[in-house]
């Protein structure tokens, strides 16, 4: 039987990190705006740690949390920087989570020429701008590289801080879904469920939360569903007196029906102006498909915002996804 | 760091089982008719091991499997006594995952007098109908017990073995989210990824399959909300032209919505006949409601069917539920 093995990253760096954590200055600890389930665990893990270890700490986020992530313990430790700047300079700075430097935001404004900047982070990225840098795109998430560090550090994981690495994986693996759902990603959540964390419970809050207005919006958008390319690009949508401001997921129902390989959704969100989401099941990049658009993402999830009518959306939008499959199929011949 | 414990079972159980294996002749491996992902799941590993035993056996189940397991490996293998019978009896007969030996249907035929029966299961009953029972009610699915003894067995657990036992945990666990998901049962998930289990792929053709037809009614259900008791009860459902057959799940759309405690689902099936489903996220027992109206089921998840109209339905079933919040609040009081 394989027993937990450590993430790939090396006792010198381990070393750096202790040696950071013994100045025990006050220490500022921030994650990207727009911020997700690993940046939010992350960091709340991270100022677990530093209140164990006694060392007064700052989190920070350029943006507010989405409120379903409210039932965290700690969460309102979190200084949203939109409503309170802050108002000087650290000496350290931990940054979680961030594959570039500009997703802190106006945290920048702390950053000193003398700061020390721990960066620890699983985004593939070249822009390495940490004194000390703990990167490796092999975990699943940063909560998963945090558990393995708190490991190495030998710092007891209470049930809050794994409560909030769970958070962080369970939320990056699209709950053990994507291709990052590995083994190791598996035991560290087993772990910390055996160090406290309820995957029930924590499971339920961020993923059976919708409103009613949602639940109402789902239900128009799956109205809408139109299938194209022979049932493989399935397009729902919102707009009109329909459409509603929090729609992340939405583009996950039209990518839950059996045979779509290409999935979208689109939501008016002014006159004449469309947020765009596209989700691939297949090896076509929608990545380069919204860039096509002026937007942008993953390989797999990607998003653009379109000026215009819905017919022209959907015309150039269904003409390049049909090229991309038709491609596909030459290049596979 | 806690290393893999195995299951609570006793090594004197586990040379029952080596002695019981070692009489190598033909085996009928049995599960539970309505088989589920874990059914299915142990019944195929179990076949895994035997292969590799060299001991002939037959898989059996008094039904078919739901068409979203189709994709696994080997499912072929097992043979529906619906349209093929069983017309003799054997000599060992395994039975897995059946808390009582009337789930098994007609394969109860093909146990005689001399038969010898290994029952290997986690449901908690009164029903110890083996001559060797490895019963667990600690295990989150059979599938996690088979993992368990397999290592006991020092059996080799091949990549399709793995995604067989997987497949039990995910949908037992209902994708790592009811409270049977445990530390251990996430860790054996861990180790069946090791082995060649793929997460995503499994996850994806079980969970992110649906038909177009069914994406079409959980908008028409959806359509349908209705909340009472302060939004703590949210019912959805079909009637009509509306209906469709596959409807499994329909109810986690109710209860997917913040608030909700007691989530509805009904579907007409026939001229003035229901079924309803009931899911319960807070401490009422469902069971307990579905049996004041005929039917049954688990404390957090029953059902029934109803004849008559859809008012009366609604009304009776309201009242029942309001009254059971209520009696809540005044326990709790």
């Amino acid at each position: 039987m394989e027993s937990l093995r450590l993430s790939n990253f090396s006792s010198s760096v381990v070393d750096e990190i202790r040696k950071f954590l013994a100045g025990k200055s006050e220490t500022l600890v921030v994650t990207h705006f727009y911020p997700d389930g690993d940046a939010i665990g992350s960091l709340l893990a991270f100022g677990g740690m530093l209140q164990q270890l006694d060392i007064p700490y700052v989190l920070a986020i350029d943006d507010k949390c989405p409120g379903k992530y409210d039932f965290l313990n700690g969460i309102q430790q979190i200084r949203n920087l939109k409503e309170a700047p802050l108002n000087k300079e650290y000496y350290r700075v931990v940054i979680l989570d961030a594959g570039a430097i500009s997703r802190i935001g106006s945290a920048y404004n702390a950053i000193g020429t003398g700061t020390e900047i721990l960066n620890i982070d699983h985004h593939f990225t070249g822009d390495i701008y940490g004194k000390i840098n703990l990167v490796n795109t092999e975990a699943a998430a940063t909560s998963e590289l945090l558990f393995d560090l708190f490991q190495a550090l030998g710092i007891t994981v209470t049930a809050d801080m794994a409560s909030a690495l769970f958070t962080g994986i369970l939320t990056d693996t699209g709950r053990f879904r994507f291709a990052n759902t590995t083994g190791h990603a598996m035991h560290v959540a087993a772990e910390l469920i055996s160090l406290g964390a309820d995957a029930g419970v924590l499971t339920e809050n961020i993923y059976y939360n919708m409103s009613v207005e949602q639940a109402r919006s789902i239900a128009s958008a799956l109205g809408s569903m139109e299938l194209y390319a022979n049932g493989r690009v399935c397009m729902i949508g919102l707009q009109g007196e329909d459409r509603i401001t929090e729609t992340e997921g939405f583009v996950e129902y039209a990518a839950s029906i059996k045979d779509v390989m290409l999935a979208v959704f689109y939501c008016e969100i002014d006159k004449d102006l469309f947020k765009v989401s596209l989700r691939s099941r297949c090896d076509v990049d929608v990545s380069a498909v919204a860039s096509g658009f002026g937007g942008g993402g993953h390989r797999k999830a990607s998003g653009y915002r379109y000026r215009g009518d819905l017919v022209s959306l959907k015309q150039k939008l269904i003409s390049v996804l049909e090229n991309h499959l038709d491609n596909r199929k030459h290049t596979s011949a």
